[in-house]
């Protein structure tokens, strides 16, 4: 086992209207408000009143941003960043799922520096301070809601980098399973795909870890055992609440702690889909994973046949990833570029350039050139 | 699933020469440091010269309380508590085990009031306040180095009570596997034991939670898997480390989210046998659960059967429960009284006496007087 700090100073308010403590929460910080949402989704389902309601209710000050992506980009951030800046604001209230948060959580940094966002991802300047950051959370799938990290586009260059430090915890989280009754299905199904990737990408990672090993398997089977039942059952409460807490799980440290890292190279193949075609976050995933593993199967079978034992009872490298691809169509996400309306033949070269720009690669399962090749056909095969 | 708020604050330091960062980290809470330790375990093992190399280097004062007994009393609570406030210590630095980091805890709030500290856990009193809390764990067992509770004994009242609050979290515990090297082998199995016990206690309490089942079968599985590993070979730096993170994520919230409450009865059993007879904890608790089980097996024959699936791949209570048992015994902690020297037909009133002068009982498994009669029998039968 590796040496590790475990910390992890967010409080997760998790449950049935626990944001009738949102405006006494946001409150202890200061005044004014920077509210940060995406775009207008949040208006639709009410949760845009209730939330005013709580911040009226401590009679905060209330500066809006509205707009983010759902592949979040640098300039709303540095948008947001000078209406905060310019009205001093107290606080940071993100209102969404992972793009909103990942968002808000650059601006709480960025409001301190009057450079452009982007310095920060290039390692130009690094942040002394940051501003609280509170969340509430209307998308079980990235984790964001309980970690330091955040991914942001630059249209501009093409790549869509992670960046991540202490001061990046949100103070608070507050997840209310109710907020995700009005996700569609299938992106639903993107933030099952996501939090079963993120605890891939711990478990394919360095070093050897067994008890994170294990909060892994842990993690990804309450997916497993729970998803197919929510994609059927979209306003139980329950279900959604499951699947709701093993995406905060499964990027929180948990699968992590003993590692020197993470792999995260099917997030970078991944992050090439977004940034090339829109591709949602979860179902660039659900493509690139299999065809992933396919690569990875002769290099490190144990490895997969271990995690397709404790899965599925799986004996053997193939059926395992058989199994995880069937899943994944189970719940309805694409597996294939072809699914997605990508036609490899007009593409091949673009989607490889992009990796090229991106530095696609495995911290843990190193990838090269070939393999970006190898990685976009099986990402087409039959 | 129960609403929740996760939230841990502490820093957990984890691995190989992890003591390394011990002086600048408690120079952050100031100069003064009330340093509290055991019968002098640490000065036999060099710990407590590492330990204050440390505080010299950052010109640290400190004041020494040693003497904690290994089931903590209330008086060295006390004791402690009033050397801290003559000298107005800044930080409070516990070098040991559960019953010297639990006392710490309480001399942590104790400082900061003229009562007795046992008024705390009469509820005669509130913690407004608590100084900083720093802990070198040398013992993997109760989970304490990362949680806010605390037990301490009243030979008195005969009464082992808990007691705990979000001030009483540690800011930083620094956890190194080489400091349990010297751990004998008969502590090392009753460590192992209160982990599978902590972890069982959150599986029988109230509220359905399938995550945290699923954490709490990881745990067990990570000791049932390498705990006897351990025992044949105590000075294997990865086998330490795998039990000390293991007890660690027994007790941090982890296995407890979503839950109303652990159960708790059996730590309830035990402490009286500790009360009474001075038994390690974890020899009580091994002791204990079978008997409780035993007890159970009518009345949540489904809640046990799917445990022993889950952890032996067993199908019915009975064998579940001869496995754990089973597993006890391999490790070396007792499961009957005879064991530990109980002569049952002289003790039985006093353990009875015992367990309702201590109300024995479980938050969701309620026991009665008569179930206390069933219970002594059970920990007493072939």
């Amino acid at each position: 086992m590796e040496n590790f700090i475990a910390y992890n100073p967010t409080s997760l308010h998790f449950g049935k209207n626990v944001l009738n403590n949102l405006g006494t929460t946001v409150a202890l910080f200061g005044k004014k408000v920077l509210l940060v949402y995406g775009k207008g989704s949040i208006k639709k389902s009410g949760l845009y009143e209730k939330v005013m309601f709580q911040l009226n209710e401590v009679g905060a000050k209330v500066f809006e941003y509205s707009g983010i992506k759902s592949n979040p980009i640098i300039d709303d951030v540095n948008a947001a960043a000078e209406i905060g800046r310019k009205n001093n604001v107290d606080v940071v209230l993100a209102v969404g799922g992972g793009s909103v948060i990942d968002s808000a959580k650059i601006i709480s940094i960025a409001l301190h520096v009057k450079n452009d966002a982007w310095d920060f991802f290039e390692y130009k300047i690094k942040p002394e301070k940051a501003s609280p950051l509170i969340a509430v959370l209307t998308l079980a799938a990235t984790g964001t809601e309980m970690n330091p990290y955040a991914v942001v586009q630059n249209p501009k260059t093409g790549q869509k980098p992670g960046y991540g430090g202490p001061l990046m915890y949100p103070k608070h989280s507050f997840l209310d399973p109710q907020n995700t009754f009005s996700v569609p299905k299938d992106y639903t199904a993107f933030g099952i795909v996501d939090l079963i990737a993120h605890s891939l990408e711990a478990y394919f990672g360095k070093g050897d870890a067994t008890l994170s090993d294990k909060f892994v398997f842990a993690t990804i089977k309450e997916a497993l055992e729970f998803g197919p039942l929510l994609m059927e059952d979209l306003n139980n409460y329950d279900l959604r609440a499951k699947i709701m807490y093993a995406a905060t799980a499964a990027l929180n440290g948990l699968n992590s702690y003993g590692r020197v890292s993470g792999d995260w190279g099917v997030h970078g193949i991944g992050h090439s889909l977004s940034v090339l075609y829109d591709t949602p976050h979860g179902a660039s995933l659900s493509i690139a994973y299999p065809a992933w593993l396919k690569l990875q199967k002769d290099r490190i079978p144990e490895r997969i046949e271990k995690l397709g034992f404790e899965l599925f009872n799986s004996e053997s490298v193939d059926d395992t990833i058989y199994k995880l691809e069937y899943f994944f169509k189970l719940i309805g996400s694409p597996t294939r570029l072809s699914d997605i309306g990508i036609n490899i033949e007009t593409e091949k070269e673009l989607i490889y350039e992009n990796m090229k720009i991106n530095k696609v690669n495995g911290a843990n399962q190193k990838l090269t050139g070939p393999d970006f090749l190898t990685l976009i056909d099986l990402m087409d095969a039959e």
